[in-house]
This record gives structure tokens, sequence and C-alpha cells, in this order.
């Protein structure tokens, strides 16, 4: 830290990424992506728009929004596109709360809430999940704060239905409800058709995880015209050109092309499936996800060890250090292929253990 | 703005970006973009990476980070990229400026350092360029204030030298001094090598101008390790993947290929000059750029009556409203044929004012 830091920020802890070795190939298990590369028209549109890339993106990212409220069955008003779904998870804090305003969500969540909430300031509180590390929906009920939830939740994979969603939304008409549906597309049920009935909620996605572009850096925020116009406002004294056209064309393409990751999808599901079920043989905790990852945890290795153990074995799986959860490994599921080898690599390491 | 609209934002005002109309293709001069794509090896770069894209963007930016340590001539921990240079110039103001530290800028420049310092709440003071409408350096001495220079300054084209930049550097050893060099390629001077004696200096920079990136979105901020260690705890508390892949093997590959930008750079350097001479001979007053822009007003017709007629007749150049710069227009130096005819629509609507 220089002496030119502000000192608001001297006790900031920033994120941190999953890791991304450069040591060796590993089956890579650890960040939530996709195993599968975007379909060729997604490349070549991206490609198009690099020929042109002299002239500054749209800011208003016409053509994607268009494409985009005929998917979601929104209209163009009640979206804003971002570099990536953490743009607009930040802007959400800094145009939601405030030092009057706190934040609210789970203990046990997407890491990346506490930072922004500390970054702009924002006091916050932690909701502890349940000892089934599910969301206890009714602590988030009437609490003047504006809530984040993430569903599924990460890195758990439980999901909350909508019904419960619902009654939050109820429980609090004058507090926005950030609804993170990152992992939405594997099994979760979403709630945009709910941005029509409640002006309060706010429901953030990512083209990172079902439409295999976490590298291309697009997510898209969905709510009611006044609180997209409020994000706006950030977005517009931020950064206007924050999706550049690359990412925006390979954003429209993905959308045209949605059979593609449909099918992906349920690979990923099956292979979920598959994964699950080898692991509960091996005597695994396996937690019911609703995600493209599993979180489990077994009484016969510690997370940390099976963890670096697996590493050692060219299986790279994301572990966590908090202490509730550090028993567990989380584990993004990706071609069977990949999921057979982790297991067999699970099994060898249990082996040793006898 | 909605109900939930954090107050402290209540009279916050966006940047406007330069229209990007969609009604009829128009001789395009209005936001300072290259004329030239980027070369055949930036596209095929960036088509590269979009066949990756399923995976996340290296945070590090390792390689990227490495060729522009080479092309700077600065360490690897010394740079930071960003999504286009408003991000590191958003991360700045974050990062240097708060209640305590205000931030001072000329009167006239770049419209977002106001927005900035309103989006976070920085009091901030404008100083008046002079009447030649040049820096007045002296002015800058000694402000205890965090100091935001264009140089060369926009819109008015005009740079400061180094020597008086080092003046500045030398009266402010307690705050940082920005220097925004989006233009310097164009005949200005570089201060990047002071960072090795000032360490209170952030150098910006960006691909959108001289290197045919404005739609990939890539800034670089270059400062000493202390800062680029303070704008990465913003930085990683914000948008760790904040630079896709594509961009960043677009940026790659542009450093690779800088012949065809230094060309390019000359080619635009002299259209300007012929630009400005054309202009001087009907009468214009034409400050003196260093930049790919002009900034010209002329007592036969009005800024705004200019700027409209140009439209009408399909060049679009830029009219600001300030009331000191309202006679003036900035126009975006493009191609030969492009300023050929520009400057015979200014002399058709000339004729016609007579």
């Amino acid at each position: 830290m220089s002496r030119y830091f502000s000192e608001k920020f001297a006790a900031l802890t920033p994120y941190t990424p999953g890791e991304q070795p450069k040591d060796m190939q590993y089956i890579k298990l650890n960040t939530n992506e996709s195993p599968f590369p975007p379909p060729v028209a997604v490349v070549e549109a991206a490609k198009n728009e690099a020929a042109k890339a002299q002239l500054y993106s749209d800011p208003e990212c016409s053509l994607l929004v268009e494409k985009a409220a005929e998917y979601f069955g929104v209209k163009k008003t009640e979206l804003l596109f971002t570099n990536g779904s953490d743009e607009i998870l930040n802007f959400a804090f800094m145009a939601f709360c405030d030092k009057n305003t706190p934040a609210v969500f789970p203990d046990i969540t997407y890491g990346f809430y506490s930072v922004f909430a500390d970054l702009h300031g924002i006091p916050y509180k932690k909701i502890p999940l349940k000892s089934d590390f599910s969301i206890d929906h009714k602590e988030y009920l009437n609490g003047n704060a504006t809530v984040f939830i993430a569903n599924p939740n990460a890195p758990t994979g439980l999901a909350l239905t909508l019904k419960q969603i619902e009654e939050i939304l109820r429980a609090n008409p004058d507090n926005v409800v950030v609804i993170d549906e990152a992992y939405v597309d594997f099994g979760g049920e979403s709630c945009v058709p709910l941005i029509h009935k409640y002006d309060n909620l706010l429901v953030t996605q990512t083209f990172s995880k079902s439409r295999s572009l976490a590298g291309a850096r697009l997510g898209v925020g969905i709510a009611s015209e006044s609180l997209i116009a409020d994000l706006n406002t950030i977005k517009y004294s931020t950064n206007p050109y924050n999706v550049n056209r690359m990412t925006m064309a390979a954003g429209y393409a993905a959308l045209c092309n949605q059979e593609y990751f449909d099918e992906k999808c349920k690979e990923i599901c099956e292979n979920r499936e598959y994964t699950a079920i080898e692991l509960k043989k091996l005597g695994f905790e396996v937690l019911d996800s609703k995600t493209n990852f599993l979180f489990v945890r077994s009484d016969k290795i510690g997370g940390k060890e099976l963890y670096e153990k697996l590493k050692e074995k060219g299986v790279l799986v994301r572990h966590f250090t908090a202490p509730r959860i550090a028993e567990f490994n989380r584990v993004t599921i990706g071609t069977k292929r990949q999921m057979e080898i982790c297991i067999q690599k699970i099994k060898e390491i249990l082996e040793k253990q006898l």
C-alpha cells in the first residue's frame, strides 16, 4: 500500500479469483467454467467485430439487448449488459446500498458480495446458512436491507424455490432484492418473469457458465425499467463502453444458438448425476446441486488434503478455507471423461488413506 | 430515478458519449476513432481466443503485461491493464482521492473527470485554461489535491512540455499526478520514463486511438510499483477478470505490430496538417494539435450551426456546449479522402452563408 492510497481502503481485502496455475496442464474443475468451447458461429461473430475494432462499441448494446429481450421475454428497457456479472453486481451495490441501507446475504455464498460492500463502505450482515447448508429464506423477511441471494447458491449448489423468493420480495417492498442467477441454467428456476410483478427485483445472469463465455466477460441485469435506469446512471458514470464489440457479438450469436447451449447444459447435468452417484458410492456427502458443480465432503479425508492430493494428480478443484466449509471441495462438472478421471483419482487417493 | 436509488446519486449527471447515430451513414469525425482497421494479425489473435472463450481470461494479463513492459521500458509490476482507459481513470479517482483529498483538473478537458469525482463524492476544483486554451501549469503547483491532466489535452489538442509536467510532479510530492496520455502517439511527448523518477506519477494510455482498438476496450496504467499495487487492490475488489480474452490477445498482437500503427499515426498526422492548412485558408482559427483531432472555430459561422449543417451533409463532428468553447468544433482526423470531403462540405456551408 502506497502512502497515496485513500485510507478508506486500508483494510480492504480484495477477492481472490480461482487459481490459474501455469506450471502444468490440469483437468481444471475449479472455476465453474464450461468444458465446451463456444460454437463456430460465436467465434466467427467475434472475429467479424474484431475487424471493425477501430470503432467504439455501441454503448447501448442495441442489437444484443433486442435479441435478449426476446429471449428473456422482457422489454429492452428492462435489460442492462455489463463486463461480466461482477460488474452488474458492483453497480447494484453502488446503486442500492449505502451507509443507511445495508446489504444482507448468506454467510456462505459468492465471496465477492462482502468485497463489494467493503469497497463502497457499505455495512452488511451475513446470515448463517442452516445446518444443512440451505438458505433460511425466513431470515430475509423485513430486514430493511438490500438482499443479495445467489440462486442456486454457490458454493453449495442448493436452490430456493420461486415461492420462497416471492416471500422475500413481498416482505421487502422498500428494498431491492438481488437474485444472482449465475448458475440457473443447470436446473434452477429463474425468477426473471417476476420482474413484472415486483419492482424491487433485480435478477443478474452471466454468459460465463451455461453459454461458454467466461473469457468473453458478459453479464446482464434484468429488472423493472426504473431499476435499470438507476443502474444505467451508474454505468454511464463509470464506463459507458463497458461491453466491447467482440463480446457483444459473441453474446448475440450465443443467443441465436441457444440449442447448442441447451444440449451442453443437459450433458453437464448428466455428468453431474454420474459424478454425484460415483462420489456417494465412495462415501461422500454430496449436496443436491442445481448447478454445474458439486459441493462434497468425506469423513475419510479432510477437504484441504483431498484438494492438495488431487492437485498433485493433475485435477484442480476449489477448496475454501472458511471454517464451516473447510471440509468441503467444490468440483466443477466437466466432460464425462474428465469426471471419470476425477473419480478415478479420488479412488486412488482414498485407497492410499486406508 | 427509482425510489430505491441511493440518494447520494440524486444529483449525478452521467457522461454523454459521442453520438452513434443509426439513421444514416456518416463520415464519422466525432469520437476520435482511427479511420484504419486493426491489422489482420490482431483480428486473427482475437479470433483464436474467442475459440477458447469458455475459459476465464487471465486476471494478471501475464503475456500482455510482459510484452507491454518491453514496449514501454518498465517492469511488469509497473503496469495495469483495464477495460478501456476509463476504467483505470475511475480506479485512480477511487484510489487516490477522497473527501480529504480533492481532485483538480482544467475547466476544459475530458468531461469524464468531473463525473468520476461526482460518482465517488470527491470534491474537485476546475482550473480555467488560459485565454489561448492552454493549460497554465503553474496553477497546479502545491495544490494539495490529486492532479488530473490530459496531455495532450482534449478537446483542445494542446500539449504541455515534459519540463512543465516535471514541475507539477515536483511541486506535489504528497499527491498523485495523473497524466492521461490518450492522444500522446500523435505528436505528444510521453512521460512514461518519468515513473522511475517520481513515485507520485500515474500515466494512463489507451489502445483506442493510435492502435485502432476503441471497440476492443483496452487501457493501461503505468506507474511505480506501489501505485500499481494500490490500483490492483481496487481492480481485484471490482472486477478481477476485467480484460476479456479477445481484447487481451488483440492488445498483445497490436504491440507485436507496432510498425503498422506507427505508419498509420504518421498518416493521420499528415492528414491533420492538410486539414489545418485548408481550414486556415477558410479563415478558421485552428489550435495547434498534437492529437488525432483539431479544435477549430470560425467567425463566419457559429460552432453549433456548423456542427448541425455538417451533420445534414453527412459529416459528423463533435460540438460541446460549455460556454467557453461553444463556438468550437472538434474534428477527428480521418483518411485523406474523408478530410477532403469534410473541407468540401465546410466550403459549401460557408459559401451559403455569404
